[in-house]
């Protein structure tokens, strides 16, 4: 198997790929909408895209505009769910004490604030693009360290001096996996739907689509809503709910929805991850 | 009055709280958490920070972090909505013709890629922290340009080459205004609010809880549930209804609101941006 993804190497998008299949060959792209149109044009067989992370919220609104074209030739067909652990990673035989300068991306900075304070309360932050440039920073520069995941230490010949800094305990990221092929059920499965509601502001619109799900006893597990291209305040809905599209509960009510909204599209069904 | 903002100066941030009050002293930091601070040390009045993007989604995740904080001295006063228009400026005397590299942070970049694409097909196309930054290596290297908004441009005495190259026509951002002080009702409000359910992923306890609204005929205009920190699929939802927590109908629903959630907690009514 083929999986595209963002770049550089040695990412946590790379760490997500290697979780979803470890022989895979994996191929990298600067942009979203590169790894998307390699799928699309049959050079690689999935893609795998951050969606969502526990602290961040969402991360990725490229990978969901792409998923509301119309047309758009791709369905999720599965997630990932990375536990994200930051490491203190430094080229090797450095100290902590020696370290001046900590570079990172911005979000990893944020995400280990609190325990930098307490252990290197007078490095200077750096921040980059990416942790692996952030690592490549650290291996080039005496008497500093990088916030990065453990693939990013083994790829630049690093140590880790402190394999998580992270502030809080439960740091995890959701990765959507799209492809051309959708996924037969497997009993315990996610479906991700987006709509638009015939009045978007009005409360009542949302309650009724909602309430297809409630009465059939299928729980959510995710609400967004997104402002259109258009305008803010115009508003598309974007939900995952347990089940697959092909379950009895789930097809009745998704046969229901087209009657209180003026758009509709069923992104995917997927084996929830465990 | 003083507004404290995330910096560096010359950014969309600034052009927002220059709209919010043409004559405050506008004071820079650099992390979210030290703007917010300010406020709350009685540094400055209000705190200007970006919310939510027409193209991009929720911008800021780290205000709202902020806001569910328990005890968080500070409550929602007003919001801006800010018409981006991203300019190819470059430093004076430079032709189109000449541009050789196009700096920008990598949103703006994202944002500009199909016009990029017709007029600099052949550019490379550097990402950068800031749109600050961008000009400041446009106005010092030869044969480049930077997306970045107006305000950068005069910063820098650059030069405007096109006003605006977004791919979209309607981009806006919009800021949330945080202050010590409540607001009063203007007759034509908005208040955001947050709050988990009992059973967090059982849709029949978001349904009840929109119902509250939905039955006062109160509309929303946003709603987003973010995974809390402790776990991916455990979730708070926030909410911005239309009205005043004051008004008559927004109080009631708020009175019954505490039924059908563990916690809830109302972050501020604020006049609607005209």
């Amino acid at each position: 198997m083929k999986i595209s993804h963002l770049g550089p190497p040695g990412t946590y998008t790379e760490a997500a790929a290697r979780l979803y299949s470890d022989d895979a060959e994996l191929i990298t792209y600067p942009t979203v909408p590169e790894v998307i149109k390699s799928v699309i044009a049959d050079n690689s067989d999935v893609a795998v895209c951050a969606f969502e992370n526990s602290i961040a919220g969402t991360v990725s609104i490229e990978t969901i505009d792409l998923l509301l074209t119309d047309g758009f030739p791709l369905v999720i067909c599965g997630e990932i769910v990375l536990k994200i652990q930051h490491g203190l990673i430094a080229k090797v035989g450095t100290t902590i004490e020696s370290i001046r300068t900590v570079y990172s991306h911005p979000s990893a900075l944020a995400q280990c604030r609190t325990t930098l304070e307490k252990i290197l309360p007078n490095a200077t932050q750096v921040a980059l693009l990416s942790t692996t440039a952030a690592v490549e920073a650290a291996t080039t520069n005496d008497a500093s360290a990088a916030i990065a995941g453990e693939s990013a230490a083994i790829r630049y010949d690093a140590t880790i001096l402190l394999p998580d800094i992270g502030d809080e305990q439960q740091n995890a990221t959701r990765f959507l996996v799209l492809s051309k092929q959708a996924t037969q059920p497997s009993g315990d499965d996610k479906t991700t739907l987006v709509f638009t509601t015939s009045d978007a502001a009005e409360s009542g619109s949302l309650v009724r689509v909602l309430q297809l799900f409630a009465e059939r006893k299928i729980n959510l597990s995710r609400i967004e809503s997104r402002p259109t291209r258009q305008q803010l305040g115009n508003y598309v809905f974007s939900i995952d709910i347990h089940g697959h599209e092909k379950d009895d509960n789930v097809s009745q009510a998704l046969a229901e929805i087209s009657k209180h909204t003026s758009w509709v599209n069923v992104l995917g069904s997927y084996p929830r991850w465990k």
